[in-house]
């Protein structure tokens, strides 16, 4: 029977020959956290390599992503759908091998890594889906919901804040099932960590409420009993220090920064040959260490037992368990178009005025109680940023049968738990900040844009609009900076019933995240009387006023007042707050006798996926007269405006006073939007 | 004679009555830590309210900036040139107090906050930058540079992953004169933080290596005790957790969220007048509390003593005060401008190519020796950012006598420590990261605009030229994100030659952060022979090649190579690595008979900033086949090419393949620009 250490080394040989031949990567953490991962995964793992989907599967996170080759050889070795031929393809264009680990590319990936400290964050996510699921789903001898969440990370997880914000959270949530194995080297990319890191990192995780271990990490045994006693405390998070050296087995790099990214070259990986004993050429394998690895068999097993449990949680449970199979599986409510459709009827035929935040909050009202894979949160601003509906319930460290989430002051982390919520599955997150605070989060909203998951942003106080808080809270470029980001929908509607259909868009995207940018101040309902809507979307489409309204407003960029006798001079386009400041100065103008097209483009990636049609018939090519107006930076408005347009956005920061005075001060008047107008009609750009 | 709580009452009823009168702000925190603040100020401060520059002052960061009338307050009792009146201007525009303090409107705010957690980083970098110049300069007998460094922070503020970089990184180093003063109140926003924020904070500081106290934050003497011991602890930063009352005063508001962020009423004021006993009408202060308040006298004598030192120390020490005055002052050294030009004629003409991280090493290598107030680091990528220069000397937790500063991994705590260095005055900081971790800093790097602080980013790594680390590590949207943040200048130089000229631009621009954006791979030294020079500056200016080469990349974007036969028909704008491809492509137009000009842009807001004369010779209006290529999100580039031109950019994320296959994937290919350049001469636009 192979030892542990040949187990191990399997890994270690499969990392080294891969990152060698790709010519890149890291082998000094693979190598130091190959004793780990065999433990892990041979001794406590239950997963199915044959069905990586599997609800009731343990999470695996692997934090510190570089080290990407030990997952990929532990899921080549365990049976997952990855070939020898895969591995030699590490680092290539459109291998099943990305030089991290992304999820969607590799079979067994749970989350895309790389990014220090989010995978911890991320892991805290996962665990509290399991904890709330359980809490929510389980009964009594019938648990369907019940696995861990495991993590390994590095010394650079550690130093990032995310780690603090997660394992703050983790320890005050005391999530018992997550179990993280830090890869205790003392080393990372400048060398020995003393000068910079030297803190009692378990000492720290201690003062969170987490249970700690410190153990020999390049010993297996004392790995497993580490892990076993982990498990056994169920009210408390652990970090198990597993003390290691970084690439363990080169002769002469390890246990300093040179092995951490770079191929160890030919003659190192041969010494470590001789020094671990191994006798196989590269990427051979022999059968006995691949048997003893293969977790096929057991885990198919694992997963016929489960799905037994589930037969008998259906017969015990039924209406239970039809729940929760539809959120595992992401089914929509029944009905859940028509509701939000008589909604937005409703609230077109009221009128009125409202801050978006509010009319989000409503919205939520609605939604809660048909979603019960909704999550809400917030990062301390529940009442600010409205995101807390009437009948959710608190989730208490007592008690996890809830649906709201009080994150603390904690937006990064925020960002990467919800990413764990969604990547979880039964899950359909969102939390709220300010906008100004998307800062904190970005890479975590660029993460869920990568990882294609259904992470929604609740981002109120979108504006100078802010007012007298200043400039410190008042988004500028934000709007900008995530549009920019690939994969992430943005909406800044102008009114509570574009409201509506944002929140639509954003659940019925499920392959996406949206930030919704809402307002602190009332925005009047706009008048759509004089809106030139779309089509119907097909023969069997229902034209009712609300569903046409409805099925307008979701391209993205539609007529919201057309210009009056004839074509338009010029077009003025418009999102937000500003929109209604827009069909004002167009009816200045038309009493100027001019005409202006106002256009409201709440979502410009919907818009931008709209056929070319449409596209133009919204935006004619021959029109340049054309204004942007948004309370944001400027530039990247000249997408839709051009050389020859023109754009009422701010060109410097915020500052403090009453938000109206702030509208009037930088220029978004009535009297500016008409000046700017006729100018270019006159044939003017800026 | 005015007891402790008599003086801190005024601070109370001044944050009140303002907060009242603005209709908006922040009482709760204020009222809380008036305790805090009144023995702090009135028993160690030492400051000159009639110079706030004063080099030697100690310095106090309200890192929970929405506690800001508490500041207010106390600026104006102490003397600073802040009078009632502006105190009655709360929250008005253009007053100097905004809603959050903002360095560089109020006399003695000395740094901008507001986003929790960055004033404590930032005071991490004041403190550092004390520690720094005092190794460096003080001698036997002559200490010039003693001072403290004090914080107040609430629960927010510690919740915030960047309170752990900075606070874990500040007990590494030791920073025994920063002292921070957290106001314990146990109330967030969203109420009672036990739900969310259990940690025992104090063992988690402990564990960082720092003195930690625990005492009633709304006893004087007992918050002065703590400060005095953790005054005598020299060797560790000292957290002092004051228990306090949110809101203490307010009879029915204290002690709960409710007073956190909107006025207490006028009810509530005057029930705060009996409670607390205060006879005086709003915005009336007596004069002897007002006296006793006054540190005017106090600092003037401060100031007085020190000058004397200085004194003293100038003629024991005359090199030695010369560098430290002209640190202090911002001097230039002599010849710094004409070294950099010279290199510049060398590196031109050695042509050759190389990665532009490593024409920065170089450059920095020059500059280093210059330049006394330049302190270099990174968070932990030193050698893949290319930031340490040949003769720097480490900051270790022994010997604070260097200029290179080991961050660890912690991007987001590097970039506030690097606005405290510059706040504190002595320092041009300059810091390396992936631009990708950018996102990481995002806030901080925001907040080195509105301060308009001289911070220097060496963001290496730049595009998809990262290669096989892949998608989690190649930015796209970043370039974009940075040049839209208000204040920020973004430098892609496109090979050493235009490397050069960044760092003359970040160097001279002493108001303004700049990120430096610089490629991983090598890229080729352009020929320039065929490149439009711009004019000499002025009649003063010498016109030397290397002079001229200088001020056209000044310029921010500049004809590199003219077409040739006549006015070009078609310009292709690039930046960093794409330039030579623009090059290359514009060559192989030539040989079709079509006319191309190709401009590099290494710097939008050095150009933006060019008269129209320019501008428009590098841009003609008529042009319109216009195409931007970079490898960074395109829509930011519609801005020069309008509606009619076309962008080679990024429209989703990179991919992990080696660098060159992925150019070529992404279509940054000579044919790819041909067919795009020919099809907008045709008069096709995308």
């Amino acid at each position: 029977m192979s030892t542990r250490k040949e187990l191990a080394n399997a890994v270690r040989f499969l990392a080294m020959d891969a990152i060698q031949k790709a010519g890149s990567g890291h082998p000094g953490a693979p190598l130091g956290m190959a004793d780990m991962a065999e433990t892990l995964w041979n001794d406590f793992m239950v997963h199915n390599p044959a069905n990586p989907g599997w609800w009731n599967r343990d999470r695996f996170v692997l934090s510190n992503g570089h080290a990407s080759m030990l997952l990929y050889a532990v899921l080549y070795l365990t049976g997952y759908d990855l070939t020898l031929e895969d591995l030699k393809k590490f680092r290539q264009l459109d291998s099943k091998t990305p030089g991290h680990p992304e999820h969607g590319l590799t079979p067994g990936v749970e989350t895309t890594t790389g990014p220090l400290g989010q995978g911890l964050a991320t892991a805290v996510g996962m665990a509290l889906a399991e904890k709330m699921l359980a809490a929510k789903y389980n009964r009594e001898g019938l648990p369907v919901v019940d696995h861990y969440t495991y993590v390994f990370m590095g010394d650079g997880c550690l130093m990032e804040g995310i780690s603090h914000e997660a394992g703050s959270l983790a320890g005050t949530l005391g999530l018992g099932k997550l179990i993280a194995l830090w890869d205790n080297n003392g080393i990372s990319i400048d060398g020995q960590v003393q000068p910079w890191f030297s803190e009692n990192t378990l000492a720290r995780f201690e003062a969170y409420g987490w249970h700690t271990e410190d153990v020999d990490g390049q010993d297996g045994e004392a790995v497993k009993k580490a892990i076993a006693r982990a498990r056994k405390i169920t009210d408390k998070p652990s970090l198990i220090s597993c003390r290691t050296a970084i690439g363990y087995g080169a002769p002469t790099k390890a246990g300093s920064a040179s092995c951490h990214g770079s191929p160890l070259g030919e003659e190192e990986i041969e010494g470590a040959r001789k020094l671990l004993g191994w006798k196989h050429p590269p990427f051979d394998i022999p059968a006995e260490i691949r048997s003893a690895w293969d977790a096929k068999l057991e885990g198919q097993q694992a997963e016929k037992k489960w799905n037994n449990l589930l037969k008998k949680y259906e017969q015990a449970e039924p209406q239970l368990a039809e729940e929760f199979e539809k959120r595992m599986n992401g089914d929509f409510p029944a009905g859940w178009r028509q509701t939000l459709t008589d909604l937005l009827e409703k609230t077109q035929a009221a009128g009125g005025q409202e801050a978006t935040r509010n009319s989000s909050k409503k919205i939520l009202d609605v939604l809660g109680p048909l979603f019960p894979a909704l999550v809400g949160g917030s990062a301390d601003l529940t009442g600010s940023v409205c995101t807390k509906w009437n009948g959710a319930k608190d989730v208490t460290p007592q008690d996890f049968d809830g649906n709201y989430l009080y994150y603390g002051v904690r937006e990064f982390a925020m960002g990467a738990i919800m990413n764990g919520l969604a990547l979880h599955g039964g899950f359909i997150p969102y939390g709220g900040t300010f906008l100004i605070f998307s800062d904190y989060a970005k890479s975590a909203i660029r993460l869920s844009g990568l990882m294609e998951q259904r992470v929604i942003w609740v981002l109120t106080h979108d504006s100078i609009g802010v007012g007298e808080d200043g400039a410190t809270h008042e988004p500028v470029e934000q709007l900008g900076m995530l549009r920019l980001t690939p994969g992430v929908r943005v909406w800044r509607p102008a009114d509570s019933v574009e409201t509506i259909v944002a929140w639509l868009d954003a659940l019925r995207h499920k392959d996406s995240p949206t930030c919704l940018a809402l307002s602190r101040q009332n925005l009047p309902v706009l008048d759509r009387t004089k809106y030139h809507p779309c089509e119907p979307e097909g023969p069997g489409e229902t034209c009712t006023p609300a569903e046409t309204m409805l099925a307008s407003i979701k391209t993205g960029g539609y007529i919201l007042r057309e210009a009056t006798g004839g074509d338009p001079q010029a077009i003025i386009i418009a999102t937000g707050s500003e929109v209604s400041l827009a069909v004002a100065a167009a009816e200045a103008l038309e009493e100027k006798k001019l005409r202006v097209r106002v256009v409201s483009m709440p979502c410009a990636e919907a818009f931008d996926a709209q056929d070319v049609a449409w596209r133009c018939k919204v935006l004619p090519t021959n029109v340049r007269a054309r204004l942007a107006i948004e309370a944001g930076a400027v530039d990247w408005w000249r997408k839709y405006v051009g050389l020859d347009g023109a754009v009422i956005g701010m060109r410097g920061f915020g500052k403090s006073a009453p938000g109206k005075v702030l509208f009037n001060h930088f220029g978004f008047t009535v009297e500016n939007v008409v000046k700017t107008v006729e100018k270019l009609i006159a044939g003017k750009s800026e």
